[in-house]
């Protein structure tokens, strides 16, 4: 019975693909419109296919320097498992996949999109979110498949006498996760490329086009115009995609690992196991749930922006509400110790997730009151437009906090049947929240990804000439895609934070194998000994003194808080300077090519497409690999106690700081859309330009530093977990 | 011979109270000018001197509401010790009068100096220079005469068979830090109301009349001019000057507690005794070396501005060197254990302060590239300049961490022997490089408070339309305070951070004597149960698991760094809503009243300066008494182990935030003095105005709520402290 629902994870894995495959021959059957909308759609395609290329070539490099590195400590010191360095470059390469086919698929659709949109706003609504959804479901599809080939074949190779039978799940599972981290070091660069590649091209335009020569939003005279189309598609789509590929593997991950080691000394394997696949098959129902969910969008034809959003909201709601049911319903199906309480875990998530979206929804909506304010506080010019917007980023920080202070506590509390001192169950109940945060995916995704398709229609409608109709419908379009990224952030937010802890235990788990792997047989806990195989977390963290009152804990979280604003401000200034480029270039078009202002000539596209890729590229290498060295020297100096303070720091400040930018971005992007709706002043008055001040700000905000956070979180848990091994070797202190 | 060294300390705060006296006399026999500049002077004085009365009076009724709890809690129900209301309230009042005398005493200089610059720089610099030295050595005079007043009536009333003998310095040392809370509740009160009043004011007055009227600033034109003036001192003189008192008590006090601390059970209590007032002798000896060193700034006739400046260094770096010297010899006399290496400890502390002015200096000083380039953004506009001003802040954090983490490490390796196990005696270190780091704090301080008379001299001369070559001297003096304010901020930043770390520890013994007051005689650590007059730090760690695998402490974190976070929110937005209040009036003004821009009518300024109080008075009031309420609520809910994660995670995220904040703003205010000084346009270019944008933003960032988290850091440690006892006694989990 248990072995045979263990199949319900590669089958639903599989029925994601097919589906992804389903959905793009649909889209790819339809027209791309006329000769114009053709080309412009296939200069786009062009260049995210070139940006994705030269990404990959560099990120081909840092993935072979850190396999050398791994293969060294695994074949030659003995510091690591010898599954590593494979493990880690199949994460890599899945993660990489599905940002190529979610982002390929995004490139075809948009042109499609707006040549439907010709006809009907629901014909436009029904590609763009289809074309969405192969995204999302390619996402979940790959991670799944990935996983379920890694379980498999290491069931098959790992031995089964490794110290005692509950260890060999526990080896499985914490192998399995440095696949994670090939996936968490291809997402950072992907977020941070495509992010830095992005906001370059976006300010860039919007600077000299906009602001300087007055002219609209991607009108063909701009020569950053395509770039800032492919900056969409790179980053918003791939950067995405590989981002939450990320999450969602890394969370199921992490939880599987908890719950190996939540029954390490019980002794009794079959629950071990059950506990290990609880979090892969809720992930599974949570695809077959999404898949349905996607078939419920649709709409009338001539269906109001009112009905559209409901379709939408309606596919995703219905998904969740399923998946409350369904997860009740497989657990008890499984069998697991305390199954009621630990699906009540994954309705937990299931809440942070939303509470979260519904309060950037408040904080980040034109609907509301503290960014109608925003845009009010553009009468008294950009300054107070600035300050605004960071206090109210910075205050919108309260809810999130807390929701995710209950979320944990109330997930703890119920998988450890209401015993703080039950540490094993209570973060594999932390895990599995974030499990259920993440498990309807496949359908947050469709509607995340859905954005940039619509918002790629709208330039293509614009440069292609297209009546003015078309280009209302496909803003209308682009609108509904502003709405419903804000829960779609709210989850990759949340997402994160849960993943960050559930990572810090399996972290501790690792330690416990890098023992072993040096001959280490038992721990001194306050004077007395403990076999290694019967310590407990509690008796790790005494071992090591992991208590706040450790120098070596304070500075490890004085590095960690720093890392998150360390890292965000590389980012910052990188898209500052590549947008420094991009407008140097876009005046220099306008000065030395005559008649692009009239529109006589064309300008010169390619040069500001290969100005952000060259830009990304070069920039993006220096806080991605801070983030994976930072980690590694933290536990060479400060060994485990300044580590496990470096994450914690890290993940406390890093969440906290996300929230506040990806909030201000949002609102900022928004107040200046309310002004441009008619209000104070409308378009083209001082206070718009204030608030165009703003937008501009918040782009890096809310697209670059903010989203890469996330991962920055989980990438340096991911490390901290790889190279667990040389830090229990050996540090300076 | 021990208790004779003891004297030193009231005697010293006798001498810096003579000082300060002989040199407010010194400063109050100078002509105060023509009666134009009289009559601004008492304009000035007179709204800054209603304002602080309507401070005092909110202040009043909070610290009324607080004697009431902290009362009840100790008569009522024995949950507290019986001297700690009247304690809170000296140090409450004690603060307080520093703001005062020193705010009185600058309102009274600037016109002086003013006058005195109509002769030559020299003069100007000489009695703005002493009188910052008033509030200097008013702070540092005040501060030890309440520690000695207060150690020896406790030595006194305290019963010396409390549990042992060593036991009754712990209980007099850590009532005292009672009165170190007073002091932070009427720090961040002033700190925070006097920020919004300057700041609201100063981004008044600049948006409409700079950048709207576009009349130079201090205009008497400008109705909020005169506001803006007494913003200066509100803010920067008795705001800083409460905040300093605070830390300066605070370092003082938690490490006299932690040297009682660490002797606890060591029978000894001669040497228990030596590390108790060990540090309030460095600070004695470092208030003689201030007052030389503030007799060595002395310059000759028609100096140039490179003497000034090194006049300045000299009398700086003099008692810097000097309490090295000193240091070493006082420790020597005191014969205290491992006398050498914590005076070790003490350089360490003086060597962070001054890597950390260095790196603010060189991140925001237009002498080196990193502003130089913020000036540059200017070139694409307001919101490069806020991309490229938030990225070079973040990336300033780097420096200022790893100092902090160094002289952490360093300071505790030394005190402790060498011996990470050594906790009492490294924390006690690390209490001890605070003390260092602020022994000089009287001539420091001066350099400060220097600042805001000069920018005064300055507002005095523009209004009363002294000739231009008078307006240059001013600026010159001004513009000096700017380059020694770095220093500075400095030393105020790192020893919250410091300061913050010995609070921590101090909260820990605080437990012990919480638990003793309920009877409680022994505590189990992880399965045997130790006396409490014998646990260690350690113990109290493993007692209440404060291990970062502990949900409540993960939960104290988040709360800990979203409170940095909400609090710099509600700040920001508080400027954000006062500055809106007087850019209307300003406008109403130029609207309504004929005459003001031509100069024939006078501007109602004293409505302005109404506006500014008010505004300020409403708006303190919030984010304060979050800050109260924070660990309260924290500690009822997630009792100990949450209540030391909310002070950790709001230490560590706090100090980045707070540099961050600190080193934007400061870098924003120098970028555009660049511009001004001719570089890429100059005056009245485009990108000056770009630039005067990023100024604005910048204003509440340095001056409201960076440093206002430095208060914020020590005040919830404080409260923590003062609560313990309910905390120990009570919580929900």
């Amino acid at each position: 019975m248990d072995t045979l629902l263990f199949w319900l994870v590669p089958a639903s894995s599989v029925l994601a693909l097919a589906f992804a495959w389903y959905f793009h021959r649909q889209m790819m059957r339809q027209s791309e419109g006329t000769p114009q909308m053709q080309k412009i759609a296939a200069a786009v395609r062009r260049g995210a296919m070139s940006y994705l290329r030269q990404q990959y070539k560099v990120v081909g490099w840092v993935f072979l320097g850190l396999v050398i590195l791994f293969s060294v400590m695994a074949y030659g010191f003995g510091l690591q498992n010898p599954w590593v360095p494979v493990a880690f470059l199949t994460g890599g390469f899945f993660s990489g996949l599905s940002g190529f086919l979610g982002m390929k698929t995004a490139t075809q659709a948009s042109a499609r999109t707006a040549n439907a949109a010709r006809q009907s706003l629901n014909g436009g609504l029904r590609i763009a979110f289809r074309s969405g959804a192969v995204m999302g479901l390619v996402v979940v599809g790959l991670g799944l498949l990935d996983i379920s080939f890694w379980y498999l074949l290491l069931d098959v190779v790992v031995p089964a006498d490794a110290l005692t039978p509950t260890h060999k799940l526990c080896i499985i599972t914490t192998t399995m996760l440095t696949f994670g981290m090939g996936a968490s070091t291809q997402a950072l660069f992907a977020r941070v490329g495509g992010g830095i590649y992005t906001k370059a091209a976006d300010v860039g335009a919007d600077l000299v086009g906009k602001v300087e020569a007055g002219i609209p939003e991607d009108d063909p005279r701009n020569p950053a115009t395509i770039a800032d189309n492919v900056g969409d598609n790179v980053g918003d789509v791939a950067g995405m995609g590989a981002d939450l590929y990320e999450s969602y593997c890394g969370s199921i991950l992490a939880t599987a690992a908890l719950g190996a080691a939540a029954f390490i000394h019980s002794g009794d394997t079959l629950m071990q196991y059950k506990a290990v696949i609880a979090p892969m098959l809720i992930a599974a129902v949570g695809i077959l749930l999404s898949v349905l969910g996607i078939f419920a969008v649709r709409t009338r034809e001539n269906a109001t922006m009112k009905d559209l959003l409901r379709a939408l909201s309606f596919g995703t709601n219905l998904s969740s509400v399923l998946i409350v049911l369904a997860t009740f319903l497989i657990m008890w199906m499984l069998q697991l110790d305390n199954w009621m309480w630990i699906s009540c875990s994954v309705v937990v998530g299931l809440l942070v997730g939303i509470v979260i979206g519904r309060s950037t929804e408040y904080y980040t909506s034109q609907s509301y009151k503290p960014t109608r304010r925003l845009s009010e506080s553009g009468q008294t010019g950009p300054a107070t437009v600035i300050i605004s917007g960071i206090g109210l980023g910075m205050l919108s920080t309260a809810v999130p906090v807390v929701a995710v202070i209950v979320g944990i506590i109330a997930s703890y509390l119920f998988a450890s049947g209401f015993d703080f001192a039950n540490v094993g169950l209570g973060l594999y109940g932390i895990g599995i929240a974030a499990v259920g945060m993440l498990s309807t995916l496949g359908i947050t995704l469709a509607t995340d990804a859905y954005g940039p398709i619509a918002d790629n229609a709208g330039g293509n409608a614009e440069m292609s000439g297209l009546g003015s109709d078309v280009r209302r419908r496909t803003d209308a379009l682009d609108s509904l895609g502003n709405t419903t990224a804000a829960t779609g952030k709210g989850f990759a937010i949340g997402s994160a934070a849960l993943t960050g802890l559930a990572l810090l235990a399996s972290y501790v788990e690792e330690i416990r194998i890098g023992l072993t792997r040096l001959g280490t047989t038992e721990i001194n806990v306050g004077g007395t000994t403990v076999p290694l195989q019967d310590a407990t977390f509690f008796d790790f963290m005494h071992h090591y003194d992991v208590t706040l009152m450790n120098p070596k804990v304070l500075s490890g979280m004085f590095i960690g808080s720093m890392m998150a604003f360390l890292f965000c401000g590389l980012t910052m200034n990188a898209v500052g300077r590549a947008a420094a480029h991009m407008v140097d270039e876009v005046r220099r078009q306008f000065r030395e090519i005559k008649g692009i202002l009239t529109g006589e000539t064309e300008p010169d596209y390619a040069r500001c497409v290969s100005i952000s890729t060259k830009g990304a590229q070069r920039e993006m290498v220096v806080p991605s690999l801070i983030a994976i060295v930072a980690p590694i020297l933290t536990g060479i100096v400060f060994g485990v106690p300044g580590v496990l303070g470096l994450l914690i720091g890290g993940l406390s400040s890093g969440f906290v700081l996300a929230i506040f930018m990806a909030n201000s971005g949002g609102a900022w992007d928004n107040a200046k859309k309310y002004v441009e709706e008619g209000n104070f002043g409308g378009k083209g008055s001082e206070v718009h330009k204030a608030t165009v001040v703003g937008d501009t700000v918040g782009d890096p905000f809310k697209d670059t530093s903010g989203p890469s956070l996330n991962i920055l979180i989980k990438l340096m848990s991911m490390v901290a977990i790889v190279m667990a091994g040389l830090t229990v070797a050996w540090s300076v202190f």
